[in-house]
């Protein structure tokens, strides 16, 4: 448009043409006050600028005694501007000698930006059980394929710090030892899924809460 | 069409229209021989009815010994007429005594079918570790949600058949046992991500037959 | 972590920093008193293993006399914790004469496993009208292409039974019959949309329950 | 950037670090002499604007005397621009008295724009067989779901015109009658599987061109 | 089934068996008092054939004096019944000297038929940003794929007309000019992230209704 | 499995059930000398742990000089193991005064971290044109909806440093200004289809390398 000859006053009924398009879904901000659906949460109906931001990363996580390590998720539940996007966060805090133990992300692969420290990192495939490890330095990335085990732990002498991106807003965390033994799974059924023997999964269901 | 006075000898012409609808792709039966693609297989150029049929659940598996079990899987790489549509198969034969020890499908829900014999399976949800568990009689269906840990076991005192179907073509199937045992990975890691022991962690690398 | 000193009254803290993955979304069982969305039913809140489990197809269903055949859903209405998992079932019983006419599920494709009797099944090829036919034994499956229209019919002396799954949790069941006959649309309409002649349709209306 | 003083020597060196973007895929147009695979076809190395571009929808389709209308497609085949991008097209031309056969779309909804006469339409839900009918004028439009029974005829004095969009580039068109009639599945068996009579079944199959 | 000889007395019964099957979806129209979810509005209860009917694109846009063009959109906040179908429309009316100005549609690829006139088309790569321009006659179609930036003009010296569909049921529209300069984004912000100067951005947000 | 008394020289056996798993798809790591499809590359055949990991991020970029900044990318053309895994990333420098130029991502979301510095941000909404804006720093994490036109600026007084993941493996990138005006779109369609005078776009066709 070459021609710069419109006035303002125009501009009203410029708009109008568009109104229509109000309803365009660019994004849906979670409502966790209503129930999930199986493509995420029904959209807030007001959003602000604070919806797409989350500072619950910047500060380090609290450390769990037991693994010397944090994960601090920004999952959809923490951060509801990543609901139908695709995508979530994490942070990782591991202490000198920390580990963050075997897990999987059901719904998601991850992609670990380490910012500090080094991380000795591995998944395992399925079917093959072929090993993939690296050890990662700052600045490094690596990617664990969507609900295969992995692990990641302090593979140096400072803390290590990882960023963390999934590609799904809700991945979900499946630590392998946790689902096993903090839980009220009787011992006989642990010992008859695993090959682990009777005193090893009461052991494991004692330090880790399990009952039965 | 109430008329039927057309003639045959229409036919060719009455084809012809529709001719170039060739390319549609009803389906997409693997060609094996090429590379996969995120998405599957590439497909084969000449298909016959034999390529939707499968007749390798028909039989029994093949027990091992070890679980007294055995998986016999229907996935693209047995049956590649599932490629691209969204389902696979597999059967389980699971003797008395026997077990499909714990596991996840990293890519696929897995729907089983009882159809002889008494299994108890389960499943763990992520997050909050909750068992979910039942005892399931010939006839009696169960899901088990994509990615999550889960188990069968004969808990009868005859054998026991299911038929399974998976939500996906290649659903994988990650054991375990196998993964943390049946490699390479080192005694020392596989120690470290886990809450095993290293006398636990060394005797089932042995008779899981991995090294290190 | 091969130190196992730390006591269990270090739990309540162990386990806290994970709490807030509460909202992971392993699986959404159907609210059905809730609307349905395209992705399916929203979450309920509270869930057992029960939603997991279906007994519904462990009995012969209710034969229909027409067609001397029963076709018994365990589709998300019926079942479910089916919803979101990109998967559901059914079970066939099929009289000697008896047949599934000729339908489509224009939402899944489908894999039937033969587990009693003889079934003949096909399915037929949008473009080139091509027919893919085989006759089932017990132990055998067959893979149908989602949209398609297939039959299946007892091919055998004895009654015959399938099991089905879909890959889609509402996979819709659409018999072309049923479809074309047993509504209000004019027999005129039918009459022009098919090659069939008015005394066809008027008694198939007739003989399908259908109207004008 | 207010300030614009920079040369166009420094050019060559701006745009160097965008140029691993190079692989970005924006489209990929289909490569029709590759095998396709369940996404679609691999994509043509080369590309103009005439890849984005087809023609063919412009003149009127060859009529089919049989029905009196032409169905031009614009499909991934004929237009291998809409590869991979979730969109097609087709043309209708229906002349006085003719008909567009109930049909389905395994693999897409339709979207019907009307451009010229009058066109009565309609589609019938699975399960309740509810029908919904419209009668459609130029400008008017009309949505059809995936894989739903569907027919359109001229309802008018003056040839019928419209434009169709599909919700994929490659949906199929499955016209029942001619999956019935206009192939070689034996007669016993079409009649087993439908309502319809021997007579029926062996006339309609003389019209269509099928054997058996 | 060549026997007809079943009472239409059997047919309450006959239906029964498929009576479950109610809840199957179909299709989902838009209730628009519900909020949105990532995959979709929840679906009406009620649903007639007026609900998949759409007459607003029937006549001519209101014209905006400033583009001489308008923009009619048939999304699923005009058009409900294309809730979950992957698809929706939209219809250009272009003036001699109108323009439709460069813009995406973020979540939809958008397929034109010409149907009046004559529309000077492009898009433009990412990346390599090639440009990709045909001029379009009536009966042409073009595909613009989705995300990418893309213009249409009226080239030619009668008005000009265009249908629109999308592959998604809320494809969006930002006009780059319009997201540039008609809301508040403050002047010195729009100059740093564009290539613009003062005068000019000031001059365009005095036309498009901008402030700051 | 309580009983550890089988003999290793039972595993060669122990495994061979599971050998046919081999075909499962856990990850597929890009084949770019293959061509691209719709879902991504063809899998490579043979695979390394350095197929999943990047070290391509951890220096510096190389600053454009007219922008100050630069955008160093892992997408799957860079770093192959993204492949079909849904996700990517990128690490942008902004030097002080440095601008990373409004912008597009066609085909995914973006989760920015912050890691050094202070990152003013914005988006804008489509129909709405509604402005979302905030100042980032150090271990702030902001979303940018898919296809959304958004920039980043340093706002601080030294260099600052963002990880970037992408809810895509090709994500795409399209800058307005280079879309415009660094190709050969001629001069007088810019005008047309922007809002700005023929200085304006010689001017920057001329900084920014375009021609016509």
């Amino acid at each position: 448009m070459a021609k710069m000859v419109l006035l303002p006053v125009l501009l009203s009924f410029l708009l109008l043409p568009f109104a229509s398009l109000a309803l365009t879904q660019d994004f849906c901000v979670a409502d966790l006050t209503c129930s999930d659906t199986p493509a995420g949460y029904p959209c807030k109906s007001s959003v602000t600028a604070n919806d797409f931001y989350y500072h619950g990363l910047a500060a380090k996580g609290k450390i769990n005694p037991l693994i010397q390590a944090a994960v601090t998720p920004a999952f959809v539940g923490q951060f509801p501007g990543v609901n139908g996007l695709g995508i979530s966060a994490a942070r990782l805090d591991i202490e000198v000698g920390g580990v963050i133990p075997i897990h999987t992300h059901p719904a998601a692969s991850e992609l670990l930006f380490v910012t500090q420290g080094t991380v000795a990192a591995g998944f395992i495939s399925s079917g093959s059980n072929t090993v993939y490890t690296k050890t990662l330095y700052p600045g490094d990335i690596m990617v664990f394929p969507q609900g295969l085990l992995h692990y990641q732990y302090n593979a140096g002498s400072t803390p290590a710090v990882g960023l963390v991106a999934f590609s799904g807003p809700n991945p979900g965390l499946q630590i392998t030892d946790f689902a096993l033994f903090a839980n009220n799974l009787p011992s006989s059924v642990v010992e008859k899924v695993t090959f682990l023997d009777d005193a090893t999964v009461k052991k494991l269901k004692s330090v880790l809460g399990g009952s039965g």
